[in-house]
């Protein structure tokens, strides 16, 4: 097994050691437990707390985006796999201010679920909530059916939209608004040429062929659309966008950001020839591009491919995406 | 052959084309030249310019810290191949703002022989060249023997350092004094699991068995030290720390910045338990971290495997690695 790693059972455990020791003046375990990271340094009374939570394996997504102009706190699960409603409660509880938490995930089954605990143990203490469920991968389910479709690398963008706002203070309402706004605007397609290791388990998942790649294949392995002989960097490029522009299509003179998340195990040279037939296309079409985000945001720890997702911006979601934010893995002082 | 990529031929334009369409803001090509990359607005006159330039496939080494604060230039080749001497000597009058230009580079055949010829070429232009050939790989020649050393991912430091020196507009000779100095307190040593694919080649051109770990593997593939059985990410932290402590003696009261780099295939999860286990050994010993830097600088496309650099500090190479940058991979917004 290819792994850097000490007894698979402390992969969580250590990773956020790690990450703590690393980065100990910008975040911080909650109250001890290596289960729930929080800003080293909480946000002022009378501001929306923005948290989130999802298993572990896919830095920088969720850990990673903890800190000023993002998240307040993020509760993390084994790998793949959803955090306990307990943690998630606690760090709702942790991170309010008295202006309320928006919970702000990825659209699977056990967050939902143990969310919606969480949101209801919060309930009981008095304690506002509200949830948006990141849902933005398009390959997921059909237009018409947003809300089955599972929630991938474009959270990242809704998590700086989101997290600007919380940090402007607006309220718990004005927040959500602008979390359901960003989700409304994002899609994402991924495709992926090698499967990845679950620490704990040893082995892959599942198997792609060396010749082949799959086309929309989720970030915990689930299925795509369909598996295809390898295509060129160009054709992926047109597959995923013409996936993208027909569920959200855009005309001359819109203005999207661009981000190339690469999956985890394939080299920043080719999302840059990816970003590049995107540009292109894109460029063709009238629209013009802002701030692209090209690099890892959002992996299945060593799986080899890439997604894209285009935000389409107005005047605002171009300011919020702007504004400032500093966390271990996302700054934007490259605006 | 698992790649995201077009005609293999194009890779490097390819590449460039993406590096200048994302980011033209920061950067430019050098007339069009699509070897060639330079700031997109040149330094002030009277400024040294500080160059560099190697083999494609190490992003962001080399192209990515082209910007404010950084590198003036980078020159490249194919993949692990030099670029040509010309293509130097284009870059070098290309940035020289009548101060003189710094050679940074890693030390390498090709590349040692091709900045030669260049700056006797701009030495024929009357350009004041001057050069330190980075080698901080203490796997890949003994004490002693220093100058045989390659140069891998305490590079990045170094062009931080010389790079803050050159815009605070001190002479060619204290920028030299700069680099060396850095090279003189940074060390750095790597291990790989897999081997990675040339694109015009094709297929690996060396083997790592499945449960064997190569200590002190180049970024090329060049042999290691040894090759063992898999090792836990503890003992590998070990391994590298005794060998890097043995080489560059740390006590009480010492303070480094650490380097946990990622040759592309491995998940930051992984990075961040190795940073873990260093960061424990080096408290034990009294020695303070700063600024760690954790995450992919110098890779080696898709090979999986990490190396750790350490960079002792004083107060002069403290403040140079904290003044600003801003290049399309490398921001200290996180210091």
């Amino acid at each position: 097994m290819r792994k850097i790693i000490n007894d698979p059972r402390n992969f969580v455990e250590e990773t956020m050691e790690g990450i703590t020791l690393a980065y100990g003046g910008k975040v911080a375990l909650l109250n001890g437990d290596p289960r729930v990271l929080v800003r080293a340094t909480p946000k002022e009374e009378g501001k929306v707390a923005v948290v989130t939570g999802g298993g572990s394996g896919h830095l920088p997504v969720f850990l990673g985006y903890v800190g000023e102009g993002m998240l307040d706190g993020c509760a993390v699960g084994n790998v793949f796999a959803s955090p306990s409603a307990q943690k998630m409660t606690d760090m709702i509880l942790g991170c309010d201010r008295g202006a309320g938490v928006l919970c702000l995930y990825g659209n699977y089954g056990g967050d939902s679920l143990n969310f919606g605990m969480a949101r209801e143990n919060a309930d009981f203490e008095d304690v506002k909530t509200a949830e948006v469920r990141f849902a933005d991968d398009v390959a997921s389910a059909p237009k018409g059916e947003e809300a089955r479709r599972r929630g991938v690398a474009g959270v990242v963008f809704a998590f700086k939209v989101a997290g600007a706002a919380a940090e402007q203070g607006k309220s718990l309402e004005e927040v959500t608004t602008v979390a359901e706004k960003a989700l409304a605007n994002i899609r994402t397609m991924g495709v992926a040429l090698s499967p990845c290791i679950i620490p704990e388990v040893g082995k892959p998942s599942f198997s792609i062929e060396e010749d082949e790649i799959e086309i929309g294949m989720g970030i915990h392995g689930e299925p795509g659309i369909e598996v295809r002989k390898m295509m060129t960097a160009d054709e992926i490029a047109e597959v995923i966008l013409g996936k993208i522009l027909e569920d959200m299509p855009l005309s001359e003179g819109d203005e999207v950001s661009v981000l190339v998340n690469g999956l985890g195990g394939t080299p920043m040279e080719e999302l840059l020839i990816v970003y590049r037939r995107v540009h292109q296309i894109l460029a063709q079409k009238g629209v013009k591009i802002h701030m692209p985000h090209i690099g890892e945001y959002a992996t299945s720890m060593e799986m080899a491919g890439l997604s894209v997702s285009l935000f389409r911006l107005d005047a605002e979601m171009k300011a919020l995406l702007e504004s400032p934010a500093g966390t271990p893995f996302y700054t934007n002082a490259n605006k």
